[in-house]
């Protein structure tokens, strides 16, 4: 057992700031087997939709080998179609190979001397800059359970004077929410930023009522040349290994991007989704199951506030942010839920900007979720 | 019949310089029917073999789910999997989402002020440059057949001074290609460049020798750190909708990509793919495939050199470039084999560097290559 703990720790190291991908882990390490892979950030009932509409469209009615042996459509054909159900000229849209590319893109062309991110965050942001572009941080504060702090934040961006910042809403791996007029509140106050990157690849499981409706920004890319929204479609749909994402942004910035690149950058299944979520009925059983999955993420949390020697973080992602006790290490504590519970968590302890012993835990359905909080307590109580 | 050519004009002037996608025709203009896709270029065999393989591995056992739902493997480890088929070190290879991914950051990262490609080419190797980036051209000469000048080529490289130059080899869309002595000839001579730039995503349809034995340049990667190596997988093995695709160069230049991008380029059915490349058996089949399709090729030609007012260009590729006689137009043959015959072809008049009337024909199967040549012959003699 303590030779796999070793293994698990040698592809940590090797990986980077992230941990070690499943598909990693299973390959390197086969004796390990995982259960409820709990690091992984999806919503499962969306898969098995999506899994449905494959199954049909693709293999029983034949349209397999031509998903797979042509040419996809090009970035602005793709965006044609999807710019229809999000409401929006295509003009303002960028179809990327997973957000990651867009995130990649976004940074590389139109970020330049200075980038503000609020840590902790997920680490692409300030990994991907450019050798001679200069990283600040804005520190989320514990006291305040990692809410940000809008006028200290504006505050900050005025003395420092970034030409980009990237605000993920809901943040990973904190869970916490900027509400829509808090937003505004920002783009009013922060117009002199060239470059205000609004990553909101968990916005599908925020609400601000109690309908649990659907959020978007979509109408402030109209009034803000400088906001750039970022969406991955991985975590929504349940669909990472496809790589679908889409960036809404000022048409100036699209132009740019499509001027030299980015011309075949969607496969064949990333466009068969892009179609298939433009279909209302997809998108109307698609919504169902986006809210039977927030209310498993609520019982969830729930359940988490009953366990002793943890703190759970408030969210409105799909994930939990849980402060250990002082005494235990995260990393262990995810090695033994591993190994012991077969359980695939994701140690914060790489995490910048995150002081203590943290774990991420991804809400699952909602059976998993309960073993989940039965392993914890058998661990912890 | 006029308003479906005034409908393809239109899509045409909306696509750049390349031809409509497949799929966008189909979409847009949906009372055309294609029977035989002779602009796409693939073997259609191994379109064949891949599906059979999908079908048992995904499908039959299950495993489609995890392929689509969850991350696939980083861009090293896809690397450290392929690098055993390929006999490299995986320091050198970077797996790109298709090639096209690749050239993109090729010439963004590494291409400084001049980058020389020999036209007729594939046009995103001029597209994709940076704006300041001046682009020089390299003509090939109709009176060579298109086959390149090698002393005179060299020669021009030194009086031009470019930082990057770009060899496709066999070339699109001439078909013309050059040998692995006369490619080393060239290395030798051109040291002082900072990137050579050699697409073979054709050369498994080129040989050397009566057994049609595979060529590969990896070797040569290690001797001339200039050297980059370009490779889809889109026309050798049927799947252009997957987006595959590999890199083999210096390790500082992978080293350079990876460190701010590229981290989940790849999706988890072009990782299914690299791994199902990896296996022996799929190789020998996949070997015995593109032999019998070489041969496919090689008949084809034969025929289409039997048709009047036709020249067929000789070819190391999988397609023919085919000048029509000066009275006819490219575009007025592509149409009406489209419209009257149901088979796609390229019509090369917007293809900078070839003057004349020239048309692209991909080798299909037997069957609908001899469908072809029936066609041809109709509209020509």
């Amino acid at each position: 057992m303590s030779t796999t703990k070793n293994k698990i720790q040698n592809l940590k190291n090797l990986s980077g700031t992230h941990s070690p991908s499943i598909a990693t882990i299973l390959r390197e390490i086969p004796e390990i087997k995982i259960k409820i892979d709990a690091c992984f950030l999806s919503n499962p009932y969306a898969t098995d939709l999506f899994l449905n509409h494959f199954n049909t469209d693709l293999i029983i009615n034949g349209n397999l080998r031509s998903v797979l042996e042509y040419y996809p459509p090009q970035n602005r054909e793709i965006s044609k179609g999807l710019s229809k159900i999000l409401n929006i000229n295509s003009s303002k849209l960028f179809i990327g190979n997973g957000a990651i590319e867009i995130i990649q893109a976004v940074i590389h062309s139109f970020s330049k001397k200075k980038i503000c991110v609020i840590i902790p965050t997920f680490s692409s942001y300030y990994e991907f800059v450019n050798n001679d572009t200069e990283v600040i941080y804005y520190h989320l504060n514990k006291e305040d359970n990692y809410n940000l702090n809008i006028d200290d934040y504006i505050n900050f961006i005025k003395i420092h004077k970034p030409d980009t910042i990237v605000i993920i809403n809901p943040n990973n791996p904190t869970g916490t929410y900027i509400k829509k007029n808090e937003i505004i509140y920002i783009l009013q106050n922060l117009t002199f930023i060239d470059n205000i990157i609004i990553d909101e690849s968990f916005i599908h499981f925020a609400y601000e009522n109690n309908n649990y409706d659907l959020i978007n920004y979509y109408d402030l890319v109209n009034k803000y040349p400088n906001l750039v929204l970022i969406k991955s479609m991985s975590k929504d749909f349940g669909i990472a290994g496809i790589r679908a994402g889409y960036g809404v942004m000022n048409d100036l910035k699209v132009n740019k991007l499509l001027s030299n690149g980015y011309l075949w950058n969607s496969s064949g299944l990333s466009d068969y989704f892009f179609k298939l979520y433009s279909n209302p009925q997809f998108f109307k059983d698609y919504n169902y199951l986006r809210i039977k999955y927030i209310n498993d993420i609520i019982n969830f949390g729930k359940n988490l506030n009953l366990i002793k020697n943890l703190n759970t973080i408030n969210t409105m992602a799909n994930f939990y942010l849980l402060e250990l006790n002082p005494k235990l290490s995260s990393f262990d504590f995810t090695i033994d839920c591993l190994i012991d519970h077969n359980i695939y968590l994701r140690d914060c302890s790489d995490k910048i900007g995150l002081d203590g012993n943290f774990i991420r835990v991804a809400a699952r359905t909602n059976e998993e979720n309960l073993e989940i909080f039965d392993s914890f307590k058998k661990i912890l109580n």
